[in-house]
């Protein structure tokens, strides 16, 4: 199962057939895991110089600037990648009022499954999304 | 952008065109991420009937009990899902010696992206891939 990727120094990010990779982002301070985006190629670079995370929204087919409508943007950290090179880890420090999530909350993993269904686990909303879209 | 899918408490897994969902695992007791992954319905119900991650492995187009031939399974303790619910976040306890990726490290993510090339941040090997593989 080893394969080149693994083990080089080299960054060949892995785009999909979409041109897109994964980005999980985590809060810096405490590993939370806050969302899960895509990101083209265009959106990494821009993400890269600026410090600030890009996405490519594909419910949109728009490059994303994470926040540019509610002010909850991200400063990315650290970037990460992983064995096989198909996906990426931002460490980040929300800015903002610390939602990631467009619900207002500070993740969008706010929700457990179980048999039931689904348990709310934040109902903390950091902002009004009906006042901010 | 607000959708049925933020606020129900019904667990509609968007699983995409083939028939996948992405995972992302957490080690459940310090929220390090340590794998990014996919699952098809059957593995989701057998991590959710056994505790035990299940994955669909898209390389090998196969059902995939991680750990199977490595002894490093993931015990689940809990699953999330995100707003809109095309991502699931498992937090597991690493079983075996610790190791989630094939590579024999603790996480996959075990490099830093910089603006020569990668970082190595973990060279630890809690086995030799070698000798498992």
């Amino acid at each position: 199962m080893a394969s080149d990727l693994d083990e080089t120094d080299r960054f060949l990010p892995r785009f999909d057939s979409s041109g897109l990779i994964t980005a999980v982002v985590s809060d810096a301070r405490d590993n939370a895991i806050l969302m899960v985006a895509h990101m083209n190629a265009e959106a990494l670079r821009l993400t890269q110089e600026t410090g600030v995370a890009h996405f490519w929204s594909r419910s949109r087919q728009a490059l994303w600037k994470k926040g540019e409508t509610s002010g909850e943007t991200l400063q990315v950290t650290e970037i990460l990648t992983d064995c096989d090179q198909d996906v990426l880890l931002l460490k980040a420090i929300p800015q903002g009022k610390g939602a990631a999530c467009h619900t207002g909350r500070r993740s969008c993993f706010y929700r457990r499954v179980e048999k039931g269904g689904l348990v709310f686990i934040d109902e903390t909303r950091l902002f009004d999304p009906k006042q901010v879209y």
